[in-house]
């Protein structure tokens, strides 16, 4: 499943992908931390809706069968290709490579988590990653009792999806939302 | 083919992609200005590169069947959910969404180029956008001749992609590279 997301297209050729798999018990427990962290961090800032945001289930660390973490790597500033004035490409090349991981495990009937509730200089400390590089998600995947039949956010009444009709305009913006 | 694109999971349900569909022909031809700016640019900020860089296809902007502008809305601010100390999960859930996107025109039998030489500011004047909207992807999509074997950059020898193994790690960083 990773070689699915290895055959992701990205910008300059640049392949600003890394996968470090995460096979000790101890280290993912410290990552499960760090998000609980971030967690508590993450409801304080919500203010209001602070409470219904801890009863959400946001991720699977310690139950999961597979944990990957997906990361930047370091000199990234020497791929200017399709770069010099959206540097963000390098994410984007990245998550389109997890799209691909999302996709190949649903084809094998596995469930996966992208979470990114996580202090990602923490993250980059505990993983001794270089000076430059940044992780970007954290990967729960394996297999899960059920799949939603509805995003996860609306079955718990956080928030309601918008059609595709309201996202089309033509050659120009028209939002009238 | 929208429609596979605006299935993407996104953080907190945010949503974060607006598809502009580009059927003005003096609007394309602008754009296709843009681009050509930024390409000359780009080259330039290439050094010693630039020659061999300005020989590359790098768009199809004005003979593609559909052009489509990919953008991040205004006041994506409000949503601090998996983003407070990930930002750049905006442009991540795009990603998924412009992947879902490319698998869905391969699919098709068609082909799909994201141009990201250009200049977002000037693309969002053009394009009358929102402040604090941001265009990341000016997508090329239709019929094309043949698919390229393998990646056209490395088939053109502009760089070589790495295999897989170089990206996967375990419990921590450990590039050799």
């Amino acid at each position: 499943m990773l070689q699915a997301a290895h055959q992701a297209g990205s910008v300059g050729l640049m392949q600003p992908w890394r996968f470090i798999r995460i096979t000790d018990h101890g280290l993912r427990r410290k990552i499960h931390q760090l998000v609980e962290q971030e967690r508590h961090l993450t409801a304080a800032a919500l203010q209001q809706r602070q409470d219904e945001f801890m009863r959400l289930k946001v991720e699977g660390i310690l139950e999961c069968a597979e944990l990957l973490i997906v990361a930047l790597p370091d000199q990234r500033e020497q791929h200017i290709f399709g770069r010099r004035t959206l540097p963000e490409m390098d994410v984007a090349s990245a998550a389109c490579a997890i799209q691909n991981l999302w996709l190949a495990s649903r084809a094998e009937g596995l469930g996966m988590g992208w979470v990114s509730l996580f202090d990602p200089d923490a993250l980059a400390l505990l993983l001794a990653m270089p000076k430059g590089s940044r992780p970007i998600a954290i990967i729960c995947l394996g297999h899960v009792a059920e799949f939603y039949p509805r995003p996860m956010l609306e079955m718990e009444n956080w928030t309601t999806s918008r059609p595709l009709s309201d996202m089309v305009f033509e050659n120009g913006w028209s939002d009238d939302s």
